[in-house]
């Protein structure tokens, strides 16, 4: 390594994931990877690498920042060469959906409905900023080629599973469908902007009912102006009726929502009977009602979903946002196969956005080390002792840490022990080694007493 | 998706393992996991984007092929900025060892030793071939801050136990020290070159014993030959006295290089007493002797290692080379903390390479689907009824799946759990429901036979 000094630091927007962190991450991938697997879904890996035309769709209009990835030689490669770049078709993947969408157009052979979830990481080109990530992991699942109400009641039902099975007792899952809000821009004879106009409307928080409406209205201020959805008045009225409907409970939302689309048989009265649909089955499965919501403000992003759209909040941390989303996203593969339109429906959970929420909230189980003890080394000739018994407790199933420091004082061996938080130490010297017995040491009690090998593995096992 | 059409392709040199590959990758870095972790190893998770001077070391003279990694906006963005692109810093990983050098350099605070493990996937910006893969799996553990010859015995150790544990019944692992090799260009003379000379043994299997002889002693061709050795004919014939050292058994080996050493006291001289510490500590914690092998050809690339390296090859399947590899590499975070001097010993599964090797062995255990039954529909009206069975075998631990496809005859849900290796399907038809019972179908035995829902989850969770 005879290259000059350089600084151990990450890029923007990535991390590092210390045991401690690191721990947590795998206890709740494994508890969620359960909840997953108790429903019948099967895992799938893909590659981060992906043919860029993969990932945008070779959609002039995509406007996500990626990462783009070229081979260079060596350390030093700055001379460009615009034209080899250009044949160099590599990016990162942004999510795990569109790599599912491959999977599925690539491989026919694959079960229907395919029920499949993934682990992965993620990359964003976006500048970085506190609490945004360019690179991270998501944890989706999904099923396809189901068109079934089942499928999205299955869905929250997984979400729900999960949550339970992490142990948070406070969470709620908010629901509605993309129909609803398609519905609304059909009766506004506005279908054609109805990405746009639902864009608008997703922006309720930040301009207020009001400014939502002027938006609508505001007329081109010259022929370039696109932006402009000059929403006749008409329209803009009933977009205000719409977000003045309110409810106690879902069943008076539902009855306003009818007595709203009453005149048409489009989008809006489909999303209703889907709801109906959800929220009959959520009670006959009983679903605890104080965990879902029926909530009419949910929009969940804009581009691929189709039909019902899920959230889920740590209820004492609304302002942590959805740690846990999805929807119906029917059409994913016409990207590769025009006009296949085969269903789909899943949700993706934020793991790191929900490790920082466990943490905050003090739901985090967290250890330095998986070690239930340590077998010191009391000096050189002894070495062989104390690995033979570690090894001999790791045959009984237990997690055990021969201590390979360069420190050979037990004053050493103990601190770290303490750091690591491993409950046990054991030390055998010359008298334990000949007497064929060890001191164990409760690193909690500092208490320290004399036992039989024997004794002293069963102490162990049944801490 | 307004785009053109896509094809569903991979780039070369990257693979998606669907659901049968998947679950048996997660299998084995399971059991792998449990391994380590018996050992005391922690986990550790750090981006796959890193600066590239990190990777690089800033070394002028690095030369592998990585992929460089640099943020572009939307779909088309081919005109590339030099100057632009100059600053952009990213790279991906082409291992996990130099990430953990930046994380023991940036974070003081670890313990020491510091025991991690991770698994996660690098990059390699090779040409793609068959069998080589430029995006893959690595599956690392790494001792930090142990001199300890402890450490390099546990590291075989965590091999055996890790083999063992697969279920593979013939390996080897094979073990030499880079000290001899070091101590051998010191003798020659040419420790200014031990790199190169390295090298070329290296290629013994293809040059042969003379070639590799000649190789050394060409002289430049001209005054800009930077590759000739030119060693001394002294040299040489020591290397050819070095190359004919072999014996039926590691005593008999290690008295010959004994006496090939015995007018020095360096390197060679350190590494046959390394070797033979390992040696009698593998005696005396039993590993058997027909899993380890003291081996002189073993060099093990050529850039890090200082001390005792390890090949793993599975007895069956030599060709496959080595799937568990490592060794000592003090000095580690010398590119971060010049002088540092950090002592480092470790290997890496090649998760890739062993999966297409015990698959091709017979010994990879697969399946579709970690389900243990599908719970069939029997039409519109009895949906809830089988959903809430399904839940409440979920309930009692069961991993179950509720029919979800959009065909709804009962032969293609029976194909579908056949297709998906699902052992049971269940039935519940109107006289089912009446009567509070299921028709359990053994998909094996294509039996069916009427039982109480107790019944049938007591044989489901008994089979």
């Amino acid at each position: 390594m005879s290259g000059k000094t350089v600084k151990p630091e990450l890029i923007g927007g990535t991390r590092d994931l210390l045991p401690r962190e690191a721990l947590a991450l795998q206890r709740i991938t494994a508890t969620i990877k359960s909840v997953y697997e108790s429903f019948g879904f099967v895992p799938l890996e893909t590659p981060c690498l992906e043919r860029r035309s993969v990932l945008t769709g070779d959609d002039e209009n995509f406007n996500k920042s990626i990462f783009s990835a070229r081979v260079v030689r060596g350390a030093e490669d700055k001379n460009i060469d615009a034209a080899q770049l250009a044949g160099d078709d590599s990016a990162l993947r942004f999510d795990l959906t569109v790599p599912l969408a491959r999977v599925v157009a690539a491989y026919p052979e694959l079960p229907r409905p395919f029920k499949r979830y993934q682990i992965g990481k993620v990359f964003r080109g976006e500048q970085p900023q506190a609490g945004r990530f360019r690179e991270f992991f998501q944890f989706d699942f999904d099923i396809i080629g189901s068109s079934s109400i089942l499928a999205d009641v299955e869905t929250i039902q997984v979400m729900y599973e999960a949550m339970k099975a992490l142990s948070i007792p406070r969470f709620l899952i908010r629901f509605n469908s993309r129909r609803i809000l398609t519905g609304l821009t059909e009766m506004t004879g506005r279908l054609d902007r109805a990405k746009d106009i639902l864009r608008i409307i997703d922006k309720i928080d930040k301009l207020g009912p009001d400014g939502v409406l002027e938006e609508l209205h505001r007329q081109p201020v010259n022929r370039y102006d696109e932006s402009a959805i000059a929403m006749s008045q008409e329209g803009v009225d009933m977009v205000k009726r719409f977000l003045q409907i309110r409810g106690d409970n879902p069943d008076a939302i539902l009855q306003e929502l009818r007595d709203f689309f009453a005149e048409t048989k489009g989008n809006g009265l489909k999303g209703i009977i889907e709801v109906e649909e959800i929220i009959s089955r959520l009670r006959a499965l009983g679903i605890p009602p104080e965990h879902w919501q029926f909530d009419l403000s949910v929009a969940r992003g804009l581009d691929y979903y189709t039909g019902p759209v899920f959230e889920t909040y740590l209820t004492d941390m609304p302002e942590l946002g959805s740690v846990f989303s999805g929807g119906r996203f029917d059409g994913l593969t016409d990207r590769f196969i025009p006009g296949s339109n085969i269903a789909g429906v899943g949700a993706s959970v934020g793991i790191d956005r929900l490790i920082v929420g466990l943490d905050k909230l003090g739901l985090l189980e967290t250890s330095q080390s998986p070690s239930r003890v340590l077998v010191t080394i009391f000096n050189e000739q002894l070495q062989s002792e104390s690995a033979l018994f570690a090894a001999d407790l790791r045959r009984q199933g237990c997690n055990v840490e021969l201590y390979l420091g360069d420190d050979p004082t037990l004053r050493a061996q103990f601190a770290y022990a303490a750091k690591m938080d491993i409950p046990f130490a054991v030390v055998i010297g010359p008298e334990e080694a000949e007497q064929g017995n060890v001191q164990l040491k409760d690193m909690v009690t500092r208490k320290q007493e004399a036992l039989t090998r024997e004794e002293c593995s069963a102490r162990i096992r049944a801490s």
